[in-house]
């Protein structure tokens, strides 16, 4: 353990991972600060240093991460689904300024950077489930490929510059703060449609199968890598236990007392049928293992929804 | 075999591999585009259409390729060593517009896109040699990532359009119309320098193994996968032998019969010590092997420069 807490700048900071990391770093004592777009929760992350800024200007970066020692980046511009639908955009808004933000760590004087990959699309239709983290990375979604040519050049960055990372492969990270817009969560959508009385949107029967983790275990891992000094660079964050969307269906349905109005529609082709990551590495490596079951998830889940409302009311319409 | 031979089209038609495709192409028969931005050996190409243009101008692609059967995608922008030093740069010239391609080739119906990608360079260090097609591609350079991630778009392009490819992973091929400059081509340096009695630049100590394969194997390989109708898409291409590069500086002084004069430079980090590929599967699923002796190759390599030493002069100097 270092003697000083490093300090942290959370790119994608007002995000979904991004605030729920920056309430837990700031309590546990380092200097914070959160770089983004829109300040979504003000009230929920005061004692964070708030930098607006465009992941894709470089000097909006670079002055956002200077003189700090770790840099999470958190950033995706485009939901899995969009990114299939503007592959070239994905890559302008997500690999190049990736890239730049690789460069700048390194001139910086960075003394870590830890990204968040996707557990949930990087390994594609994998043959081994749970997956572990050297099966084969055959995304089939652009959402994955960019994820994988991040992963790949912070290797390289490492190869030529030393500079130090880690990766996180998170699976289907599901708690507070997550919004369901832009199709991300379908937790979040399912709960928040199911509080307002509206219809829930599944793709295929609800057979498909996610690897649902909730929040604050995400963010044990990102804690746990902080510190690591294995030789270890790339963790899937996940239970290692596959949950259909029908099982899902049925826990908030359970919680709530109530029956969900589901519309169905047809399959989509980039919902592979079975995603559930191995996380015996990180178990072994970081001593990490998530500890919330998945009902009390769901459970606090429903809880800040019910809370939020307002907030998010406020937000989004 | 199709009863008509499929016409087509190459992108980067007037490089190393380009020029050398389209010559077989119409040799067999074929009608043959080569689109690129420097017409280098029109004498060399009577009977190949030109067409000038930029692969990063969507209109000048579309324009190129439409109305053909077969796309043979061998741009890539930068050279290997130049790629590290502009890694966004690499990205936005070759990457993006791969990308905007298989969209064309998808919407205009292109019945199949053969991609040259990097045996050299897209398995990194790997453990097991010679390397088979299932290892782990880490690549230790900035060129490998991008050919890495043009071949999982080309997969996806399959999975959400249909779009057909095959991929080569060519690793160090050599030969006539490989030009010494941009860092290609060790085999073409050494000759072109050892020919005008100019010293040849060594980085390390030539103990760096390379699986060098002669053109005309890798052009037999592109003829075998037009026409592959199995379930494979990605083939290595090489000799599944390695040699150093003193053992080729010691085969191109004796074919010479004079002692080449070398400037010994430091070790590169790009430059893993040992890369040779496994070549079975090319062998198994397309009855494909490389038929050129080293030495062979080689003496039709330094024959080449000496007729053609007139030709390059003018082109670049």
């Amino acid at each position: 353990m270092p003697a000083h807490k490093p300090s942290c700048v959370v790119l994608g900071g007002s995000g979904f991972i991004g605030t729920n990391l920056c309430r837990r770093l700031l309590r546990s004592g380092h200097r914070v600060r959160a770089f983004g777009r829109q300040f979504r929760f003000p009230d929920d992350l005061r004692g964070v240093e708030w930098y607006q800024g465009d992941f894709c200007d470089p000097d909006s970066v670079a002055a956002a991460i200077e003189t700090f020692d770790i840099v999470f980046h958190l950033v995706h511009g485009a939901m899995p689904y969009a990114a299939n639908l503007a592959m070239a955009t994905d890559v302008q808004r997500n690999v190049i300024p990736s890239i730049t933000l690789l460069e700048l760590c390194s001139k910086l004087g960075i003394k870590r950077v830890i990204f968040s990959s996707s557990g949930g699309t990087i390994y594609g239709s994998a043959p081994q489930i749970p997956t572990p983290e050297p099966s084969s990375a055959d995304p089939i979604c652009a959402y994955g490929i960019s994820k994988l040519a991040i992963e790949k050049y912070l290797a390289l960055y490492e190869h030529f510059y030393s500079l130090d990372f880690r990766v996180l492969r998170i699976a289907n990270p599901f708690g507070p703060f997550q919004i369901a817009w832009k199709g991300q969560g379908f937790i979040a959508a399912a709960v928040s449609r199911a509080l307002s009385g509206q219809e829930i949107e599944v793709w295929g029967d609800g057979s498909v199968v996610r690897d649902f983790v909730f929040i604050d275990d995400v963010i044990d891992a990102f804690e746990a890598v902080m510190s690591d000094t294995g030789s270890t660079r790339i963790y899937n964050i996940g239970t290692g236990e596959g949950r259909s969307l029908r099982e899902v269906i049925a826990v908030i349905e359970r919680l709530l007392g109530v029956e969900l109005a589901i519309k169905w529609g047809p399959a989509r082709p980039l919902d592979i049928p079975v995603s559930v990551v191995s996380i015996d590495r990180a178990t072994n490596a970081l001593g990490w293992r998530p500890k919330t079951h998945f009902e009390t998830g769901i459970g606090i889940t429903i809880d800040w929804a019910r809370e939020y409302r307002p907030v998010i009311d406020k937000l989004f319409r």
